[in-house]
């Protein structure tokens, strides 16, 4: 069998909450539902009923993981939700979200979108005084965090927490009577705050909000703790000032079309990557063809701003699964073709320029290529809709490591001789800020610069897995 | 829970066989893989190893229902599969195919794609001496017809059974030592020769060639039975010459636009609608947006031929199920809006073109147009790539019956009042032959004019699952 | 993986049916449950409303195969079930019964225990006329003669196709408005009437009656048709009269002590064959233990008789499965260990007489008798409460082949040496006449004597499985 | 449904342990096999390397919980394994053992059977200091205590933790290099240590032992620590010294009568416990009939006593699953005749002894009478194997609480009259303890007398799983 994952990034995770609505479960799912693109390998709820805690959890899908029963037994009018992604071995159940403990104050369930960099130091230091952990995530430490402060409220054990952990969050909490949000000082990940009725909601994305057809209210601002309660909403801001950096990757890969996020709709900064590509490469070609689908919007772009007609020349198969079964002798590697296939009477004589919005190891733009030079291309031109990826991501996409990055050892030279395209361009650093420039001019983008926002932190950065496993 | 069937057409099937090959199993899966767009409730395989049949079938899709212990059962070097759709309450495993029975000269094997309109007929007779038979589909008369054929090879009993049914027809025949292909007189539904190095392979749609990067050889001709063995093929052309009127709808929806049927690539076709309905129904506006996925290729021609700029304002959620869990209390229907979101920040103040393939019931599309004004869109002009649907479909797509179809009770004007847009226009059937003139001039178009190849049929056709259930 | 199937006959099949009462799935599915014994490898229920058949079957146990909705699926006020054994590799849910099929006169469903001799050459003639065939089950004929009748009522179709079989067999069918069951003319196969309040019941055996409190009436009679409907019960003789030889081993082996089947009670019969087999060969000895549990009858009244103590010296662990995992490099096999343990405070030093009810290949006694010797005891004596078993059976019964029965090629001295007993008896077949003569003096006693009741069936006899699968 | 618990006592649990060899994990799986009598609910393993430890839990039978895949992902040469009984609703996977946690010593495993009188103070304690709690079992508070012990040793740390426990355990322990056993000093529950080749094994019962054909060499002593690590057998004694009270009711009913525990075979101190009961309650009657299982020993103990025949008259169905499904206007109970049948030839006509070994709520025992009167027999006595079930049992068995123990509450007489038996006796206390003196005269009784081994326990005990859950 053949895993179908590309050789993209992966964002780690989407996290969706609602607090006094009678169908907080179903809505919930309904929510996790439009941020599946934010993570496949799991998909779980907690639900309040101001009483108790009620969870399901399962693997996979949201579509598979929950059957009508299982958000019939999700009770109350709170809830909290989470997909997950994860590229490495250690998908298994114990590392679903949310993640819900007993403690002595009672329940307590959180769901996590980001990275905590000191994590593996502050797990050390709270094993070392015997304390036991159930899963190999970072997030757990948070909840160890909470249960040890000698705060009272929930509030002050989630700050007093929080204050000790550094690196990306974008946080949802649930006990059984408030809902609070919380985004670290940077604003690395993105969290929205929505109005429905008389419920109030957050999610990673705006298209959750859409999709039940709520309003969206604002973001939950960088280093905000919002509590949701039945009074209200209580905003703090307990933590010192930061630089915001949102991450970039989100508007140039991750995010869905459709969402609003670090203040620009999506589609639109994707747009702008593609017509500020066309200015910077330029070639002259005869038809624009995108990778399917996140290469859409950029292709648009670069089509509208140079003139040479858009074609959908890459027909994508919707119903690829997570794997599928290899030929034992197989020399080919079917992994892009079962998903992707040209067409022919499109693409046979022309010049094509493809677009697509980064290249990791390369060897899915190889493949690409060959494909449309199969099918009768006279040229391909890549082009790629942000600058080469030379770094590995410690803010919660799960990218993989700097020796597997074609970018961070070839030169585009290289690399457009390894993809076999004709030519090969990336939108520089400064064509990025131009076409973001709607969403501020502050970002982290330490993954095509190498600049990471708090760099001291990768001196203490232990990889994961390699030590929780 | 809600089904997230829409209400478009649906094709009952598609099939795949391969002869020769020591991986047919594994080859014919891949097939279906890239057929699965033609039917996503059954899937199954049965391989012979030249002394043996072996079967595998399930209830799902082509990922779900195979493992990789399935395939390595499925042993020997030919092998024909299939995939299947059923809107009605009949989806059960039994009427699954590929349909494998034993009779007095062994094991045979069928899979079919279309429609017999007198199985009810002939079924009725066979029973009325005693036969039985196991599922409610027609594709299983033919199977008795052979069983009881006088005929001597297994050629001559198939032809002599074909001889007696009546409707569209794709078959892919399999036993223990040869393959068999026919396509009925009037060549309804599409079917293809490929070769990949020693092997012959048969398939529904070209896309599965191209998957496994099989050449393309020709098309099976109306009427054709071809025979493939180990000395390789026998064409057999045993039936009175009936006008050939291939169906027109594979264009307009069912294909993959990366196939190549009846003469001509479906993108191609597509895009040449959508260039005539610019020409047939003009409106000033600001962009053309398609309904994803089906709208994209008219809409591309729309665009090309109007200069008015092609955009992707409706998103499409990849991940979505088969079904989902709707709010209890919902007055609001989500079946569109799980699958379908608008982007405000490119609909937003603008005249708005959007472009589908066909209008069934019509309440998607209400659904749609109202999901584009709450995004902001200062008019909205509905094109159509097709002309109304009016009658339903006898020879193998899965219509709504005639009280269903908008078209077939409501004018243009009605329908556009229906479903809210400012104007509507649908392409006319000269413009549809314009647009298809490449695959030559003659069609089944009975879905648009009433007009049945075979009209006689109609009188006898008795609606299959009332009787056969 | 190890079959835990140890090497004793298994029976095929169990039927019970009920007719004329508000919730006739459920008690037909308690009426399974007490009669699974008699087949744990499948278990089906068709219910009928009065004017369509519901259907449920599956591999595995009652308790396995039936949840509660399904339950509640099987709408209507009768219902025939069915469990079946069958140690052969055709276990698949094609040969699960009841047989359900729609014909010319609607759907009928069949139920059978018991072996048609002449099954394979009647299939062979009807798929000479083009016939199909679903299972590979001697069933299945009966479906297709019933079919191909010219007879008008279900009863008179029923008698004409019985009146071509040739075999054993105790039947139950169930179509919209009637159950009819029916008895070969030798009665090989128990069948037994019961009443419960206004409905009439059929099973196997009396146990299924006393689970649901229902009244023993009398037994269906060998030859007997027995019609059910709404008029009542309407018997019919249509058959020439036959030698009654009900099978002997049912009340050795198979049927449920508390049963009461050919006129007498299982565990009485037992009891006396264990009181023969004392006076035929005694010995001198500290204590009797059976082989549990089909041993402790017998054991009782070997204990009676002879004044020896009985001892449960054999424990048996009631929750093994069907297979159980063996160490790899295991040289010992855990198959009967993983059942059975001897408890050595009981053994240590004792001369035991072990009571079993036969043997087939001699290997489970084997390494009964090594358990017991590694317990301590100082001598082992077998008893075996039946004739050595020398001929397989055609009329039910899923022998081994005679290769595989020890007795059919070794002495009885040759036996106790390879089961490494110190002295080996078994019941004569005058002792165990004696044994039974409450039950009247007429048995097919074919596997101890090879007189088959119907010897010219055997040249006829084409092994079952052989040819259909 | 029903569920078919009966209204018997439950013990919680049986463990398991090998160390030093080959196939560790497919003999623990055998282990459990022999010991599942103690436990349907769950089955867990785990085993080492040397550097690693795997797991696998599962809810249900070993049969079902383990397939061959399971247990080759075991990997390593010591396992240890448990399997688990509730009565509660706390029936969920994280509460299935073995227990597995990270600490900062690397990983633990634990396997209990037992009960911890103080575990929800010292749960509460911990909590008090931010400790969070994965499950509802009191076993996980022991490690947390290994965790947070400032001992170096495993060994050590587990002393340290077991000093702060109070009531009953059994316990297994496996970290990566080695296996700990360990025995609270009072004894309750049984352990022994066997010997198989070069490897160490310890087991709830010695059946476990005489599976897998290993040699049984002592049992682990009250208050024992042993280690058993590469270099052989480390026996530590840590603890003060405390009066010696096995659990009495092992011997009564829940031991396999084959295992040998507290120094005596379990089916020969049933057999002198029928015997005793025969010389306290002799009464004039036909035969002695046994609960099936049970009751089988003392029934042979009271027969061969009274002179009076055994006889098996109450057949039990040995395929009864964990639930049935019920007719819906059912006014009888199924639950006691869907596993027992009374044989009317048996009993009709008889004065009948029925033995069982304890009563506890008292509605089986009138459902079995009423079976045995339905059958026929003249006169009904009861008589119990063991003295009335006055009290609760707080070191490891779930028994009812006080208020459903009808010999809490009723006098012989009024039980009598109740379960509508013509006579009830119940062995004496006096007879108890004459009946097990082979195994000393020390045990816990509390039971039967209230007295506590350790009665200031009481105070303080607080129902686990309301706080708990």
């Amino acid at each position: 069998m053949t895993e179908l994952t590309d050789d993209r990034f992966h964002d780690e995770c989407g996290v969706f909450g609602i607090f006094g609505h009678p169908e907080a479960a179903n809505l919930t799912y309904l929510g996790l539902y439009s941020l599946q693109h934010r993570g496949q390998e799991s998909a779980g709820i907690v639900s309040s009923d101001g009483e108790k805690l009620y969870s399901h959890k399962g693997m996979g899908l949201v579509a598979d993981v929950f059957r009508e029963a299982d958000i019939s037994r999700l009770h109350g009018s709170s809830a909290i939700g989470h997909v997950r992604y994860s590229t490495t071995g250690e998908s298994h159940i114990k590392n679903a979200q949310p993640f819900v403990v007993e403690y002595a104050r009672g329940g307590i369930a959180v769901a996590h979108n980001g990275n905590l960099v000191n994590a593996a130091r502050l797990r050390a230091e709270y094993e070392a005084y015997g304390s036991i952990f159930q899963s190999s995530i970072d997030t757990e430490i948070i909840v160890h965090l909470i249960a040890s402060s000698k705060e009272n409220s929930l509030a002050d054990r989630i700050i007093s927490a929080l204050k000790r952990v550094k690196g990306s969050y974008s946080l949802l909490f649930l006990n059984e009577d408030r809902m609070i949000a919380a985004r670290d000082p940077h604003g690395f990940r993105p969290l929205s705050l929505g109005r429905l009725k008389g419920s109030w909601l957050v999610a990673s994305e705006t298209c959750a909000f859409d999709l039940i057809e709520a309003e969206f209210v604002r973001e939950i601002e960088p280093g905000e703790v919002l509590v949701i309660d039945k009074e209200g909403l209580h905003s703090y801001k307990p933590f010192p000032a930061a630089r915001y950096t949102p991450c970039v990757f989100e508007f140039i890969y991750f995010a869905r079309p459709d969402s609003t996020i670090f203040g620009a709709n999506v589609h639109t900064v994707r747009k702008n990557l593609g017509r500020r590509l066309a200015e910077e490469h330029p070639v002259e070609a005869d038809i624009v063809v995108p990778v399917p689908d996140s290469g859409v919007p950029a292709a648009i772009g670069y089509a509208a701003a140079s003139g040479i007609p858009f074609e959908k020349g890459i027909v994508r198969n919707h119903y690829v699964g997570r794997t599928f079964i290899e030929p034992k002798d197989s020399i080919r590697h079917f992994g892009v073709k079962i998903k992707l296939n040209a067409i022919r009477d499109i693409i046979v004589g022309k010049k094509v320029i493809v677009i697509d919005d980064s290249i990791v190891r390369g060897t899915t733009s190889r493949k690409i290529i060959k494909m449309i030079r199969n099918a009768g291309a006279k040229e391909v031109h890549m082009r790629i809709s942000s600058p080469p990826t030379v770094c590995p991501c410690y803010y919660g996409i799960d990218t993989p490591s700097r020796e597997e990055l074609i970018a961070a050892k070839q030169s585009v030279e290289e690399i457009n001789s390894y993809i076999t395209s004709d030519t090969l361009g990336y939108l520089s650093v400064e064509g990025l800020y131009k076409a973001v420039k709607d969403a501020g001019g502050s970002f982290c983008d330490a993954c095509f610069t190498g600049k990471y926002p708090v760099d001291t932190y990768r001196e203490e950065y232990v990889p994961q897995l390699a030590l929780f496993k």
